[in-house]
């Protein structure tokens, strides 16, 4: 039988992704890897997880290995909605939802809202694996202008305005890829202009805790918890993402709905590592996990960012993220981070061309690097070679 | 603003179901529950979870606390690739993808095929929550007769010759709601005529384990594994469905888009149970776990079979699975199993009505019956308590 001609139309945007099949390569060379996507596993708390999976076993095994509600663990809702309460937006458990990490909370959002030929906009550049999403749901992904200070409002007063626009994306602190932060000028300006045009925003927090300069970031929805957003956040950048938890919040009919179509996709997040996570919280480690991280990833922002001045000034630019785990570098116009990849692997250094995330083309010249990966005395030799590469 | 003009055609798919509804409440009374979708937790091996998560934390916790590959665990892929080529479904590793659930499996095989208004072709009745995937891809569900020995093999030959077919959804071993099993002399006629017709099969083989009667169950794709079919296969059932273990096996090209359609959804399945699981499964385990569930839920069967001849012989039928959790009873017709609940609730005894789980209608007569979650010293109270709402 011939199985392609078979396939629902979508399936047609759902391509092996170059860059991922990328990743996965590089990976496994034996090079200084600014490629990666992932957090850095010295930063996982093992000890208390360890603590936490042994008091599920004597004490709640038979809630812990059983089926569980499909809105998640009413213990950790609870939590997050009283988090997110004290970090300026007002939420009742309700409005919480549990996903299989927010990747998982992306894809109900699109699934909920999005029908093919509907406009979802986006930063430029943009998370992405969230532009997978989308385009699996057929959208017409549009990216608005950014800069140092994230989405340019005017651009994106005037985006929402278009007909068939379904929804806006964004990642509001320290995104991904290039660590930059929406500045918080612009934060309400964005708001209301959803509001005004009838458009939800999905803010994804995942970086909202790395933050390494002053100041405790705030989730977008704090700067007006009236208006029309969904808030994605996760566990997998503080704790740990292979225990996929994570959760979304929002108006609770909204909730309830994503509820429903969470059920349906996979019946309920995870019994046993929603409670992992819940007695690791409630146990009040995540304060001192996250300074912890902020202190580690700090070190090593500042470190990239030194050795980057060192080699590369004037013949690169890039940006300076509070916080996250990515910066993006600019190669001057005309060149090609893509074409620079087999030269940097051969110099002993990986990294991820910027193109991808760019959904409307363009991007060539950018490159994605992650700086809390790789080991603290990796990061100056892995530059040198990167600027090896580059000269 | 006006959430509910937002959403996307295919939430109005995507509805509280009443049945769910009801369990919840059902499970919360204080009654003897035949109502509840869920295994004994008597039943979970916990010690040996309790060791294979502590060996995780001593040995392997970088990767399983860390993002993973889309496609699942690798060495669990390959102990299901080597357990399915043992029960005569020859099975490369690439064939496996590891999902949350098989719930999930059945949502990217849904996502993957079915346009609004394709045909799935199901069993009648069939599992609720798998109907609840199709109809939010706004299929076109049609039910297919059965009997004591399952699918009608003439009508489901005659229903994949319908213009417009996507996709066969069957449980071919002690299926959900009925517990029937697909008799064998049925099986490679139906993947016959779904080869001929150049229909994709879906084979939920949730329950294949869970036997009670002599005989080793084999899954459908055993009769010809040359036959266009997909395999679900989960965890749940056997050791613990609140760790969201599951795979689904097929043609390495038709995994590889399915794995590619997982990332998209929710980037890979649990690193940290998906290695409890192997860990327990690699430490031999199952065996034993499969023979001390299968007699003591063959005991709660008997005692079931035996309750409901001795209280209701004449004034209902039921059918006698082979194995599963599972029964249905069928009151006279023109009795509503619906109008009977109350009255059976107030008597001290709850179940579901089996309407919901027959897609063209119909079924109101029938109820079913869970025999494995309730304690077996309940079993004849609650079938005498059901016996008196039902006189």
């Amino acid at each position: 039988m011939d199985w392609e001609k078979r396939y629902a139309g979508r399936m047609g945007k759902v391509q092996p992704s170059p860059i991922m099949d990328l990743i996965r390569v590089m990976s496994q060379r034996p090079v200084i890897n600014f490629a990666s996507g992932l957090p850095d596993p010295a930063g996982f708390p093992v000890k208390a997880l360890q603590e936490a999976a042994e008091q599920i076993f004597s004490e709640d095994w038979r809630a812990g290995l059983q089926y569980g509600e499909a809105d998640g663990y009413r213990p950790l809702r609870e939590w997050v909605a009283a988090d997110l309460t004290s970090r300026g937006v007002p939420t009742e458990t309700a409005q919480v939802l549990m996903v299989s990490g927010s990747q998982q909370g992306i894809d109900l959002v699109a699934r909920a809202f999005i029908q093919p030929g509907d406009i979802v906009l986006t930063e430029e550049p943009s998370y992405l694996a969230a532009l997978q999403v989308f385009a699996s749901f057929e959208a017409d992904v549009r990216p608005i202008r950014t800069d140092e200070g994230g989405l340019d409002p005017d651009a994106a007063a005037a985006a929402l305005k278009q007909p068939g626009v379904k929804l806006l994306y964004a990642m509001p602190n320290h995104q991904n890829p290039s660590g930059t932060t929406l500045a918080d000028d612009r934060r309400l300006i964005l708001l209301k202009a959803a509001a005004a045009a009838g458009i939800p925003v999905l803010a994804d927090e995942a970086y909202l805790h790395l933050r390494y300069d002053p100041g405790e970031p705030a989730p977008l929805a704090a700067a007006d918890p009236e208006a029309p957003i969904l808030t994605a956040g996760t566990f997998s950048k503080t704790i740990a993402p292979g225990l996929r938890v994570a959760w979304i919040a929002g108006p609770a009919p909204v909730i309830n709905r994503l509820a429903l179509l969470k059920q349906v996709t996979d019946l309920h997040a995870n019994s046993f590592t929603q409670r992992m996570v819940h007695r690791y919280v409630s146990a009040g480690h995540l304060p001192g996990q996250v300074a912890h991280l902020r202190s580690a990833y700090r070190e090593k922002r500042d470190v990239f960012l030194h050795a980057l001045e060192r080699r590369l000034a004037g013949k690169a630019t890039w940006t300076r993220p509070a916080g996250g785990m990515f910066l993006l570098l600019r190669l001057p116009r005309g060149r090609s981070a893509t074409a620079l990849l087999s030269k940097a692997l051969d110099e002993g250094v990986a990294y991820v061309p910027g193109g991808p995330f760019f959904p409307a083309g363009g991007g060539e010249e950018t490159m994605r690097l992650n700086f809390v990966s790789p080991p603290l005395s990796d990061i100056d030799e892995g530059v040198t070679r990167l600027a090896r590469a580059i000269r």
